[in-house]
């Protein structure tokens, strides 16, 4: 029963690493670290933003100027071609991973009752 | 693709369901549910173990009294034959899920070098 499970598991990897979903944000990761320019502006996106998380995960407030710089560089970063698509992927892929999610944690949620359904 | 990503889910979902580890520890719940002292006692562990979660992540200090008295709580409770064992397949479940987690989540750690690898 176990190892039918972690077979289980391996199929689903294998068939979210073949889905176009993952390899168009495969393809457009792999543009943006081939230039530079691209991946310099991300890395430092994703920098601020993380800082910006973790203050929030350890209780502390944001300033409203840290908060209007952070939408600020979301904007811009945006209309960035390859980012902006890029970070549109990221999205889509992650609402597929929370879907996926919730199927495979059905069978839990109905012991524990939770709530979200 | 897309569909074949979630059939596969699916798929998995009713391995997990079937699997002697979650029927175990449905039916450790199931028995705990059944018995309303148990419940009760079950209940009110919880609930303090969630709110001084909830209390750390909202980044307040726990007192020591508060730890000391969470410990306590968690031995005497692993002390209830049923309860007991119905913690320790949680953490057991908790285990395979986060394996399988790993497994379906390797394609994104191979774009974000996650490295937690
Ligand atoms: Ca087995
Ligand atoms: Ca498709």
């Amino acid at each position: 029963m176990l190892s039918n499970f972690y077979d289980k598991a391996y199929e689903l990897e294998k068939a979210f690493r073949e889905s176009d979903d993952f390899k168009t944000l495969k393809e457009l990761s792999d543009k943006v670290n081939a230039d530079p320019a691209s991946k310099q502006l991300f890395d430092s996106f994703r920098s601020v933003q993380m800082e910006l998380q973790q203050k929030q995960m350890s209780g502390q407030q944001l300033t409203e100027e840290e908060i209007t710089k952070a939408q600020q560089q979301v904007e811009l970063i945006r209309q960035h071609e390859v980012i902006g698509k890029l970070m549109e992927q990221e999205q889509r892929v992650s609402m597929v991973i929370n879907d996926i999610n919730k199927i495979i944690l059905k069978p839990l949620e109905e012991i524990y009752g939770n709530e979200q359904k």
